[in-house]
């Protein structure tokens, strides 16, 4: 089984339709299919649902009437907080760290991950229900996040590859040295016919260009493309 | 110098108000201050400008007609894209690495991140600004990500603490042998006096309590709080 599916995001009290859709869009996008709803604001709630366009995950939502019976079957449940507003007993985690903890959990065991009402956050009655909680570590902890973006952001951290973050780059195969020479020369023809170059310190010329498209890093694929350029000027240079 | 004022986010052509003020919000919570908007649709902009509340951060919102003007004095430009909907001509990194290689680059340099619009995303000319192109890594490419969601997890990514990852569970100080013998002995009078303990097997469930209690992994300020509970129902149980 995915270890995704073990995963129930669970909006408390939550006002905003859109943030209802918003939360449903981000656990689409990466991957997530439990949505619980707790005493929703009814008319945000059924506005949310019957959107055109509603993931299909908002339609199969579950709606309970209390935090207990959303984290019933749940043998970790979690709470999202922007702290600093009050004296939490519990302890907090970062959520680079605490994502850590759901991943070891999650794989065995139904998880279950609480965000309170966009003005509120968790009431102290939901925090009881929780093993531990959990912190977005913005700057300033008086400006509450937006509720969409904290879904998003605790899941992205859930899906995050931290072994792509080590990613070597991509291999760009470079110009080969003939290809190099090739734009030189046709760039220094270029320039000897539109009377860029002094006859006189020509010599030196050729080795400033041959050093300078040295240094433009020239990708093989667009080698090609520079000496059709250079050959089209030449030739209305020369025409 | 933050390296953070090295950061410009540039929205592009953004359609919806709540859109920009959820970026301008996003960009706040991670502590980065210039948002430039290119070509915004004006009656939405004004509005998310003169929103009540509006962050500070959007009312000094630099206004541009042009990516080029937006993204001049940026020494590297990089765009977002959902992909697979078009042939890409540019190196794409996902988030996770894309990320570190701003972070390497904004110290010493202005960065440019661009963001298009909520339906078209950048279009062919804007992505042909850009040194190269990052992708959050949802699945399914097919669904786009909100807009506000996707400015968050970019900002939030350049932000993350990877030390933070590997930080080690916060000491909880464990109740003293002491404690735990004391809370086994007065639970012990608890279930004698209520006639849960049978006589003939007092010492099987005086071993088996001790271990019960042992287990709990009870926190050393809780011993106290257990203590009183159990004294409380254990004076109850004797009047």
């Amino acid at each position: 089984m995915n270890w995704k599916n073990n995963l129930r995001v669970v909006l408390i009290s939550t006002r905003n339709p859109l943030n209802i859709g918003a939360a449903a869009r981000a656990m689409a996008n990466f991957g997530f299919s439990r949505l619980c709803v707790v005493n929703p604001y009814d008319v945000a709630f059924r506005e949310a649902r019957s959107a055109v366009g509603a993931a299909p995950l908002l339609q199969k939502a579950e709606e309970f009437a209390t935090v207990a019976e959303a984290v019933a079957d749940s043998r970790l449940v979690i709470g999202t907080t922007s702290v600093g507003h009050r004296e939490l007993q519990h302890p907090i985690r970062r959520l680079e760290y605490g994502a850590r903890l759901m991943l070891k959990a999650l794989p065995e065991n139904p998880v279950a991950l609480l965000f309170g009402s966009e003005k509120f956050g968790l009431s102290n009655e939901d925090l009881s229900h929780c093993h531990w909680l959990m912190r977005i570590p913005t700057v300033g902890q008086d400006l509450s996040m937006n509720l969409g973006q904290a879904v998003a952001l605790c899941l992205y951290e859930l899906a995050r590859d931290p072994k792509a973050a080590l990613a070597s780059p991509e291999k760009i195969r470079s110009a080969s040295a003939a290809e190099l020479e090739q734009i030189t020369g046709r760039l220094l023809q270029v320039l000897e016919r539109s009377g860029y170059v002094n006859p006189v310190t020509a010599t030196s010329t050729d080795e400033k260009v041959r050093r300078l498209v040295r240094r433009l890093e020239i990708p093989g694929r667009d080698a090609k493309v520079l000496l059709g350029m250079l050959r089209q000027i030449l030739w209305k240079l020369e025409n």
